[in-house]
């Protein structure tokens, strides 16, 4: 058995994290540790456990206290929160996958651009492995420090990599236009956040500027060894979760929308959980599921092919990917409590 | 291995009953039959299902052709549909849990007039056995045919079955109303069932006629040895799962709130899918899974009980409690493949 | 032209009169006060009135400064928050209607036991009049202070009037279920309210304990001139406005459902904002409006009548039924930019 | 009074066109005609008018009957279908709207392309005029027959209009992503359609080939006075409600945002129902009125410039532009009827 902890696990990405670990065979959860809940029981806070799980929410100096007693260190928590425990775990010989954004931005320098914060711990920048598994499965398995995904950089890579990695468009003319369920505002009580300021409307929000943006570029980059600068526009839409991420991009080569086709179809060839759809893609059908769906169309009169990817904002894009991870650093098989499909409707 | 037919399987109750199956590790599933979409690929009516799945839909014929190659048929047909296909299989020894309405209500008399069609089975109703699995859990070991409860009857039978049994409150208050998300409604393309026509209302229908109130009054009666008259309200609320029913009836001895509490709480002592909480209940916290929740709240000053009980509607109010039923008639633990919480949001 | 100003004109009862009076021929908007966004332009509070409302928002000091420049104040301010500048507002001969619950309740111990709070203007309590437009048009007319009934009381005194009115029913077996829309919880920023917590669910709170319990049973015990009470259990729907309540009564008379429905068209026959309705309503058809949609069901199997109505919360449950209050009061067609149906979908 | 007809009376459109139309100080209805539902009291579709409209709905006979009864036409139905009437209705003086496709293409052959329909009045088609009131007000005024725009090209031409005009950007780099409430996708029965396949996903349709993109170029051609071709991916959201148009464009010239703000506000300056706001925009700030906002961000990294409109798709989308181009060709202010803001929430 792994033995697990999970700080920020009153978020909705830490409390699908423990939904998802709760259901794992191989896990025992060893504590939850929550800022805003020291002290609570998790079934009175997430009502979802009662009978499934007893433990109190500790605070975090007592889960200091306890990284002797776990193999796997889960963190969920704001950018700038993650460098300290993170260090203090490593050094422990405890293995952590960062859900928040702290390892995921190479550069220090672009990460306080963007997050206007000091990272204090930039020597781990080296050590830890982005986590988007179908792209980068072999680091993380060896890794020890895994900085897990955000939501739309998860939909938006996957959507872009066959096409970038064969070199098949136009690298500076990407633009991003993703749509997210409310979720990914996270479990804020402010007015904007409120069930009748959010429902019935659909908005674009930190057009330009949003801190995936760099991650983004960061890896798609990678992926074709060039800098890639884009427009990426996230969107908040009126449904509790779900990512469609629809891609934009010139192509620079002939070739038909059943070539592409074929061409994400090897791509993706192995990948459990990348289906290439011949519909468009709709986040019901991944809704509760670690899985991913694309699908492509090629807009002949203007020459640019459109990927449209989705996701669940809280699995794939998040708590899934990390289960996802850990699984393959320990050697388990990748699917392990992740083997199922989307429940609809 | 249980190898297992649904027929009826493209309705929500039916999807719902392939993705627990699905998941369930005992289970092979032999076929799956639809009316609407013979011959169709099943992950292309359902796109969840897209590399879990590679089954066509059948046709009836073909289904009663491979009875022999099951041991256990699932239904899940419109009022009236299941009498002959129940037979057949009972007759080659395949047993039957039978989703829809047909074997639910002990007189046929009593079927025949509030369901409008002729009952064409009768000799069977002797044989079947009605599927609230904690209140039949005996007989329903024993059972080749199931009767699986509607969805209304199960949270409203769950919450009033301690009052009656312990005989706490006057037969002739009983007064339901309960609240449905719109997947209650079934998956029929409907002026009245379209998203612009739901979403942001709220109505009751089919006010004191509505076919589940024999279902319900039947069998409470059992658990009273006594004849119950009562009025049932059902609603349809702009959400796709849930079923919140409230129970009201008039105490007719001294019992303070913790005393009814407790014995909701004995009463429910070994259940696993039965919570009795302290707040009252809401679907949210059962969502896509096969628990209920019952809240109570005693009304002083009008001597009224009011109980609140929470399913959802598709899962312990269909395919979740068919499944539970399942495995017991085949000495399995009654958990197996529906031992996980609610997913939230 | 009439001046008005209103004090508690962010939150959502106050925006909704802030639109009514902002369409409506006869007004001027002196001032809009409001505790939360002093010094802010209200269009940059609600965006909807850019184009429309260039104010800035003023505090309680300034409002009562600009007394002398007003002929009506509105309230809509959370209870124990209205009996200064009330008793300051007519005290200089501006008419007064309060939209929230200061005044509604004729007794003071029965205020202070149910809302946990000093009634400190006892004596105006004899000269306010409950503003249930439809059932008190006559002393409305000559009123200088309203109190502006609740949205749940609204919908569900409606509902059971003409029953009470007529003596048709047994007095103690009335239940009031009702559900309403999230804008009934108010503009607040807490995790109970956010969109990822009430979407997709529904619950019953505050059941036998609603602080809208006094106000429906003391307007009912008026009507037919007794004590009543009742059982109220008020639930939260995921839409943004709207109620349905359902009303449970048993009938002490022999009467059909012809009968009860014409009885209701009688009472009601000379009022432009009450439909009875064939069929049971639904709140999308009142949605945005002032009307009231009343259905009725009698359940024959157990004489009781079901009498279901439907408002808008913030219309005909708040802001609308003010201004129909002081068109009144101020001799205007009671229908003055109220007359206009519900906007579908 | 302008005596109007109503053919297709009955879709979301044209209930809301009737809506307006009630309201509208200059109008009276004559006829309401609908092919579904002949013969039927319109009140008993949408019980919203139960006590506003007392009319049957009439057939399309009847209603070419009653042309010498009317001065203006209003047709809202589907593609293809607005041929013969229009020609009749011209014929007898009558003026005509045409809230659906068949005027808007000027090209016969393009027409043909897209819609795959003959078109069989290309005559009516150097008549008609573009209805975009805005940008065609001169024209409108003098028209006989308007082509009112679709809801996608009404919001993305406000959006691109001066940046087009002006010459400001690559007019082969636009790309429109849009959003739309799902009464957009009409009153249909369709499985698609039902509450529980829209509510909790969103979905991208007819990716390349929507019939609203020849339309939004032609338009935008002429405006620039130049061809354009452009990408229009249009999205299905899971709301009542509303178009959020999102236009990317890559500039040509060096403008800071703020100069583009000012260029957009000296554009619209006229223009009661065009609001440029400093935040970007939100569709719940226009739904239930005429206004459209639009918001801008320069995306100085990339060197495009993102345009953000937001309408109601059935008022500014479809009957409220309707009106507004009916008071211009009766000369009456073009605000009567149209003259108030959103109802939030």
């Amino acid at each position: 058995m792994i033995k697990v902890g999970i700080i920020g696990s009153t978020g909705y990405a830490g409390q699908q994290l423990v939904w998802l670990l709760q259901n794992h065979p191989s896990i025992e959860i060893v504590f939850l540790c929550s800022h805003s809940y020291e002290n609570t029981l998790y079934k009175d806070i997430y009502k979802n456990f009662n009978g499934f799980i007893d433990d109190l929410c500790i605070n975090i100096h007592e889960a200091e206290y306890k990284l002797n007693c776990i193999n796997m260190l889960f963190l969920a928590l704001p950018h700038g929160k993650s460098f300290n425990i993170t260090k203090k775990a490593l050094e422990k010989g405890v293995k952590v996958i960062d859900l928040g954004a702290d390892f995921r931005i190479n550069s220090e320098n672009i990460y306080e651009q963007w997050y206007k914060v000091k990272h204090t711990s930039p020597e781990l920048l080296k050590e830890s492995v982005y986590g988007l598994t179908e792209l980068n499965r072999n680091h993380i398995k060896k890794a020890s420090l895994i900085a897990n995904p955000g939501c739309y950089p998860t939909a938006s890579i996957l959507a872009l990599a066959p096409l970038l990695k064969l070199n098949l468009v136009d690298k500076s003319s990407i633009i991003i236009d993703a749509k997210s369920g409310i979720s990914g505002a996270g479990r804020n009580a402010s007015i904007g956040n409120i069930f009748a300021e959010c429902n019935e409307s659909i908005k674009a929000y930190s057009v330009g500027e949003h801190r995936h943006t760099p991650e983004i570029e960061q890896e798609l980059g990678l992926i074709c060894n060039d800098n890639i600068t884009l427009t990426f526009t996230p969107h908040l839409v009126p449904m509790n979760r779900g990512i469609l991420s629809v891609c934009y991009s010139k192509l620079i080569c002939k070739k038909s929308q059943e070539e592409i086709y074929k061409i994400y179809k090897d791509f993706y060839k192995n990948e459990f959980f990348i289906k290439i759809t011949d519909t468009m893609p709709e986040t019901r059908w991944v809704k509760g599921s670690n899985l991913c769906h694309i699908g492509i169309r090629l807009d002949e009169r203007t020459g640019r092919v459109i990927i449209a990817s989705c996701i669940d904002n809280l699995i794939k894009g998040a708590a899934g990917q990390a289960v996802q991870n850990m699984n393959l650093m320990f050697n388990l098989d990748e699917k392990t409590g992740l083997d199922f499909p989307a429940m609809m409707p």
